[in-house]
């Protein structure tokens, strides 16, 4: 099943609005095109809904925020849920300014989210109130157990609708029934900027593609980003770092195919 | 004598002023670097007179639009046009807003323009109100035989006063009475954030160098990109996909020589 | 004991607040992120204040510059002088533009600053009013001997507080008393945007861990990225150019270590 979900993307080309970062943002746009979607970003409130409209997938991503892409923000997540058009939400830095934690819960006070996709220390951050992020990085004190993360991520979905991706060591996607956990991935990818919020707009392309199957789309995206990063740090050759290891995570995506999910995701099912 | 066009941009080293996106713009600034020129970003209105001022040429990008970066788009068309330094524009996403559309068509209206270089439906967009873009993409109802291209790239640039160039699997670079059609480039760009916008940054280097000569100076240029991106595609290394792809052309810029696109290059020229 | 400064480094993993241009930004997150510290972009005045604080490094660089950034800035810079936390001043393009320099020499009236980093036209045009930046590269005319370098450098310092780092052919690191010149590096590098965005980011998060050995961090921070400069050239296979050579730079921060500084290091210690 998990599968179909990349083919879908393949298959559809969906066009992904993404109002995103400064930081990582050419990377997210590579990472779209490497899977087949089609990527568009734009921030400014006055075009913020028509480009929305014409996209199958929205990504709301908080890093480097400011008023003009908050403006934005809200627009263009309004008119997705009036156009029924999936719509994600990565709260990076969630718990670190009160600029971003009150934008985050405000946004999910006025939309509705497809996906919500963050560290332990966002999602806490925006769940429980708890969180105190280090920076975009997860504060060690928010760490909980395999079974208290996916609690975590199952109540955060009863509360809010979506579908919860945490990502971590182990990663957890959840929604309020069902759970996965996932064991793809390599440990050199906390080493690079942006590994997080490629992850988001990816699987934006997946939900895009596959509207009628959130859960299994994201489990899908968050299996392929793993894969990627272990394909990746396979390629890496002699001298190569962290950069060139950025750029081989995408080069893994362009190369990744359905079937290579099916043959080398690493998860368990668990109702 | 498209040879001559980057060799004068070797001896020259043109300062190039780029309002442009945040997408794309790290790729934009290394690829004129590559050709010998030289890279300065500013979008603040209170400096955007100053800067130009400084430079040989100018290139204004409207990915990632916002209303202070207009402001600047203005003030630096003007003072370009006052002082005589070549200005490029590239209207992405012309015909998926309308404030890209707009923002495009005021510019035009409020400042001359030595080149305009966008996709057909961009193009259309501006020259004939037809257009749809599908987001940054061609919309493929956008599309035409050669001959319609080259008729549209002509009446354009009798309108516009600008060189034309509306790239696509055959790029076409025609001022009102000589059209270039041009063969080379590699389908696998399409896979990659900021050809485009790589092309436009690319092509004021040239335009820069060679004020006199801004037909032969950007056909030149888009020769330059498609063999390029043919280079790249020949050095791609096993397991390496788009990512890696997209800095392989830059690296191929930065060893193409003005004999090299004698050799290489492929196009006609039409009267 | 220059070797102590990087193992410093990856000893504390200290968190650098970057306000920055967004051209370079990517490269400055991953080169943080390659020395072992962690990087956090944001530039909007709600939230400058608790991000620096939470930090122990603040990094300033006014390439793009915009009236949002510099509140952003005044506000960082002072909350970060009150926390005691380091902070660097990377004059982008100083003499370029008057928003530029005065930015610049109202931060330097209103804020103090740990280490103030640029080429010899920005360093001259806020030392001595006289510099004449060509955009952001140097204008030829401000080029002077290394003694006169290292005068204009100590002179700055005295009146500044702050460690100078003047980069060129020949680097130049000093305080009020005592000067290193750095021989390090490679022709290369000048091909490349934002050596010197990712030489000021590397070096706050040196400072950061290296608080009461500002000199000696500097000057470690500056040989280390030469280093890297040189042995970047080494790994570059062939058809790589001046966009592979960035990712090299910054996959050998990501290899280098304290020894390797105290190996490689080509320096003279001038009192």
């Amino acid at each position: 099943m998990l599968d179909l979900m990349l083919d879908n993307v393949r298959r559809s080309t969906p066009l992904i609005h993404n109002i995103t970062n400064y930081v990582t943002v050419n990377d997210c746009a590579n990472i779209l095109l490497a899977i087949g979607a089609s990527p568009i970003m734009a921030d400014e409130p006055d075009e913020a809904a028509e480009i929305t409209s014409l996209c199958g997938g929205l990504c709301i991503n908080i890093g480097t925020l400011n008023r003009r892409a908050i403006d934005a923000m809200f627009i263009s997540a309004n008119i997705a849920n009036d156009r029924g058009i999936p719509v994600l939400l990565d709260p990076v830095g969630a718990g670190a300014s009160a600029l971003r934690t009150n934008t985050s819960l405000s946004l999910l006070d006025k939309a509705r989210f497809s996906v919500i996709r963050g560290n332990i220390s966002e999602i806490s951050a925006l769940a429980t109130g708890s969180g105190a992020a280090r920076g975009v990085d997860v504060n060690m004190h928010d760490v909980r157990s395999l079974d208290n993360t996916i609690a975590l991520a199952k109540s955060f979905s009863k509360k809010t609708g979506a579908v919860i991706i945490i990502t971590g060591a182990v990663d957890v996607v959840a929604d309020a029934e069902t759970a996965y956990s996932i064991y793809n991935g390599d440990p050199m990818m906390s080493s690079v900027t942006g590994t997080g919020c490629m992850l988001s707009a990816m699987t934006t392309g997946y939900i895009a593609a596959n509207p009628d199957n959130l859960l299994c789309a994201s489990a899908a995206a968050v299996c392929a980003m793993g894969i990627c990063g272990e394909n990746a740090r396979q390629a890496l050759a002699e001298n190569e770092g962290n950069a060139s290891y950025a750029k081989r995570i995408i080069d893994a995506a362009y190369d990744l195919r359905g079937a290579d999910i099916a043959a080398w995701g690493k998860y368990e099912k668990l109702n």
